[in-house]
């Protein structure tokens, strides 16, 4: 596996474009689509919030029948809460789309992102789906303008594409995501959406789909709020003509290709959290079960006094142990060793219950990093996992106590 | 019942005292001891985190027996996740108490707050003990002093008092609280010491503490972090001759006082929180069951993005519907209606599943008050409950960044 220029349009027959439709934002694109030349089998998940976004309620309905050509984004309002007028409006969009490109309504994921409860103005979306379908582009770039498209408060865009070989022809896996605040996936992330030109069944798709997610973009968390909008989608479009029909040698490599990118727009995503000065990362050795592992890992990162720890560069291990004692994983700390850990070093502070004597500025010059981890062996078992977040910063605060206007 | 001056001394028998000890903080005091003239019989309540301080071990085993006569606190350092050395140290100060004041060591209960993973002074603690047993006293003014001492982060000390009657005899409830941080409770608060001069069972004192904290201490939340530390203990000494032996109009007087007493404290922990300018309440009526009304209200106090938007006056419904959505509870938005209230109006601003336009200048007015009220209508049952947090707000960050220097 090799990491490739580009995003969503690096796979073959995948073509983005983006516009200005004026949704909420000044001055900015607020609009993306991606096309597939070819139909696409598809596979997602979706937040596990009770209340959904309309977007989400009609793309639940596009993975159901599994087949997919087009993708509609917007960001600035969510069509959450919105009611019967906010799932019109996905109707509209959907339809527009069918309409300048010939692709069946049912095929078009909506997606959104933004304000909740507050209503799409759906003339401008139309607007923007044809200004877009006579601009839909092949290259890098459009696929980066649509990444930036959908970003909020994301200070950077995201994107990734990888070439592998499978059945000896090369399949390359492109991707872009969003999301900086409400981010807890409990399925996935605020926002992502991957092409392949892989040749694959959709129950095929849709197994390493939640693998992967599972141990990626619902690894992730920056505040703990889980999102309305939450959305992942892969279309797979198989235009290399390569051909996955049965688990085996083939799938693993598109599945461990698929980990790789997810994983590393996940990284990103966490990076970029709200306000965040850092990525905080927390990886749980020898525990018990897998389970008990991801629970423990993602406490860690959850916890506000843990992420404000990690802001102001303060060894305060008491804090991360607390995190871990509230999860719900049952452990004994007399079992446990914490590190801290990045590129400046190693320090070990808790050693199988009891608090060690360390050098408070190696600690600091350690937690300094652009990424810090929290390493901890339970002792207990042979199972592990990682969970990124980021620390909780003045600027979170800021960003989020009037973000509406 | 009536509000009476004072907090813990209030009841008969009580006495107080306190003292710096140097624990860690300078210039301040850092330990309080509370003493009942004769032994009480005790209720109480803990964290339920699977890190617990040694002092909490310790008090486990003095509740299972229901017999106290003492309570030393200290802060600065809470003794938790400090191995065999700190549940020594509970030992070495419960058995400094009995050679002082001539009460068995397993009668003494203990508690600390402050930093974790960090030895107590023993030596430190043990003078301290010796000191305030020679300042016991039971004016008012020596049970502020001590509610004083346990502060951390907290702005404000807090305690209260109320007389009743019971079988014709006048029964008084005082206590203290402390906490600020690290709050998101899980059987009680961070630390509360309530003493009452009720004749009363062990097992009928239980029954009274487990329900009211279930429904105010266990109610509010600053940080969604669970502390290792959490106790509630009340004593009950008997010396009013007021006896409850039974269930009854009696127990519910004593009951409803007590619940009077836990709301306001707890109301005042949650307005305290770490960096908060207001009180953030959240109000759930008509629920299909008191376990929804709980989940539901808690979730919207707890949400980092609810939170800042509390701070930032920012009526951004949508949070609280997001918090809500992903709290587990079921439920449909169609049925929802929500409103924020304050002393200075009420304003809705979202029916049955529809955003409705409101007055952005009314809606600041309205959560520009000390304390902002999420009113939220299920119209599904007839169950109701409250919750009780704080804003989010830069000093959040400011306190957690580098609370241990």
């Amino acid at each position: 596996m090799k990491e490739i220029k580009g995003g969503i349009t690096a796979a073959k027959g995948f073509k983005a474009a983006s516009c200005a439709a004026g949704i909420k934002y000044k001055d900015r694109t607020d609009m993306a689509m991606v096309y597939s030349e070819k139909e696409a089998v598809c596979a997602g998940t979706f937040t596990t919030n009770r209340v959904k976004a309309a977007c989400v309620k009609w793309d639940m309905l596009v993975r159901e029948k599994g087949v997919a050509q087009a993708i509609v984004v917007n960001s600035g309002i969510a069509n959450a809460c919105t009611g019967k007028e906010g799932f019109d409006a996905c109707e509209s969009v959907a339809k527009a789309v069918s309409d300048e490109l010939n692709v069946d309504s049912d095929k078009v994921i909506v997606a959104s992102t933004g304000v909740i409860g507050m209503q799409l103005p759906v003339d401008k979306l139309v607007a923007g789906v044809r200004t877009m379908a006579g601009n839909l582009d092949d290259s890098i770039e459009a696929g980066t303008a649509s990444s930036k498209a959908i970003m909020t408060t994301d200070t950077v865009n995201k994107e990734i594409a990888v070439s592998i070989e499978i059945d000896g022809k090369e399949v390359i896996i492109g991707g872009m995501c969003k999301g900086s605040g409400m981010i807890h996936p409990n399925m996935c992330t605020m926002l992502a959406f991957l092409g392949s030109d892989v040749a694959i069944t959709k129950e095929l798709l849709q197994e390493a789909v939640s693998e992967v997610v599972n141990d990626t973009f619902n690894m992730i968390t920056v505040d703990g709020d889980t999102s309305t909008n939450d959305t992942f989608m892969l279309l797979a479009n198989g235009m290399s003509k390569a051909s996955i029909t049965s688990k085996g040698k083939d799938y693993d490599v598109f599945r461990d290709a698929l980990m790789y990118v997810c994983r590393n727009l996940a990284m990103r995503m966490a990076a970029d959290g709200e306000g965040a000065t850092r990525l905080f990362e927390a990886e749980v050795v020898n525990a018990k079960c897998k389970e008990d592992a991801r629970t423990l890992s993602k406490a860690i990162v959850g916890s506000s006094l843990s992420k404000a720890a990690i802001f102001g560069r303060d060894a305060n291990f008491g804090r991360f142990l607390c995190a871990m004692g509230y999860s719900g994983a049952e452990f004994d700390e007399a079992d446990v060793e914490l590190y801290f850990v990045s590129k400046a070093g190693r320090l070990k502070v808790f050693d199988h219950g009891v608090p060690l004597e360390f050098d408070e500025e190696e600690a600091v010059r350690i937690m300094s990093e652009d990424a810090v981890t929290v390493y901890v062996n339970m002792n207990e078992g042979e199972e592990q996992a990682t969970a990124w977040g980021c620390d909780l910063t003045y600027d979170y605060v800021k960003i989020n106590a009037d973000y509406r206007s």
